[in-house]
């Protein structure tokens, strides 16, 4: 088997394999950091977990919600908590769509089911709930809530852009994750390209994640002192200590290039040099 | 999915997920530790891409050469060369038989045809050769002689076994697996444990792979040091760092490690603490 014949399921397995794999990625879980409830292992395990998921959406036996869901089912065995649920988001439409402009397509046509599923999922993962504005799946008038307004899944990720950067990639024909496999084909190769692909995204868009957990402002410094590092007048180790001290994980950005490395890996990108 | 309902494929993933990411494992790829040609993406990558390899074992749609080979072809389209042969001479027969009853039985049916694959898998890897004694692949008289005088692949493993310890586990019954897996349920849970199962073994048999390529004497000392760090008596990350600084990598036992938490995983042994 050469590794153009690598089907897309193992593809997107490797990329969340090589994420989490690759250091120093500020603040997140990588390979040389663990937080004390999720560590490397978790993410790992996730990544072999998956795998009949991707398969299914990979063979279109399935819709984006439902396969989102069974993703988020067979990756929540484990004491790690969610691990993946913003890769999953951008990662079965992309398998599902077989490129961009695929996956834009089997986005818009996601229906009110698929939504349904989706807050099935949601409800599964402990991610973090933005405000009370937020359709909360806990809360059994959501699901009545999406039925009676007829939201199709594209709606909830239209509802969620603004203040959710891996919903917004469903609605801006994936931007970034485009933007981060450029970014990592002029990287060269290897780990060491998505480090820097990482830290390029990190220097010019607030994590939503990190802005969810602690505002907007520590969401601007973070992007500053990425900018720093990537221009050399601040170490990227000192940074990330000082993130994982302040528990800041950039964890939106780290699903987008999954997405990115997927993308990548698909145009000839070697993860191996 | 619950823990207990993981299949054999998957369950052999994460043992050789898991033995990876243990560390300090002195000497060996870890995860803080490459070597230069190997890294640990090489080893996780393999870890993915040798599934359909293992489900076909799963699904007993093979015999043990002919699923090794497999293995090894599915594994060797990266650069790190050869991660895991070693693991795969155990997983193979042990989910092909199910438990260790089952894959002494597995093995003692194996075939010449099955000897030949084999040679033909040992082809593809960059395993180092004991001596002038070896049947060598690249001989293309091996394969005539392994014909004429009958070999089984079962035989072949016992004319390996003096000097490999993983070719001994096909004769002994899988001798040090049953003891690796009785070790990690002894020590508790997670990559603790690993490690712990790790430094025992270490203790106690001398690595043949360490053997074929620094002799008798080092073989011996690596044991003793790691007596010494059991006992509290040498830290474990010097006696690593040594270990690197003089290439000396205990593989053997590496692989055997891997055979022994796929079966402690299947015996109810937590990972996951």
């Amino acid at each position: 088997m050469s590794k153009s014949r690598m089907n897309r399921a193992e593809r997107a397995q490797l990329a969340m394999m090589l994420e989490v794999s690759a250091f120093p990625k500020p603040g997140n879980v990588d390979r040389c950091h663990d937080y004390e409830t999720t560590r490397l292992e978790h993410f790992l395990a996730s990544t072999i977990l998956v795998r009949p998921a991707l398969e299914r959406a990979e063979r279109r036996e399935g819709t984006a919600g439902d396969l989102i869901l069974e993703a988020v089912e067979l990756t929540s065995t484990h004491a790690g908590g969610n691990t993946h649920f913003g890769a999953f988001i951008l990662l079965i439409p992309l398998i599902l769509g077989g490129d961009i402009a695929g996956a834009e397509r089997v986005v818009r046509e996601t229906t009110v089911d698929d939504a349904v599923l989706f807050y099935e999922a949601f409800g599964k993962t402990r991610v973090r709930v933005l405000s009370e504005h937020e359709l909360d799946i806990h809360d059994p008038r959501a699901v009545e809530e999406i039925r009676g307004r007829g939201m199709t899944l594209y709606d909830v990720m239209l509802y969620s852009a603004k203040n959710d950067m891996v919903a917004r990639e469903w609605i801006n024909g994936f931007q970034l994750t485009r933007k981060g496999a450029d970014l990592l084909k002029l990287s060269g190769c290897g780990s060491g390209a998505i480090v820097e692909a990482f830290i390029e995204l990190l220097s010019s868009e607030p994590d939503t994640f990190v802005i969810k957990k602690h505002g907007r402002d520590t969401a601007g410094e973070v992007m500053q002192k990425a900018r720093e590092v990537r221009d050399g007048l601040r170490d990227i180790s000192a940074f990330d200590q000082e993130c994982i001290d302040a528990g800041i994980n950039p964890g939106s950005i780290a699903d987008i290039i999954i997405a990115s490395i997927y993308i990548a890996l698909g145009e000839g990108w070697a993860w191996d040099c």
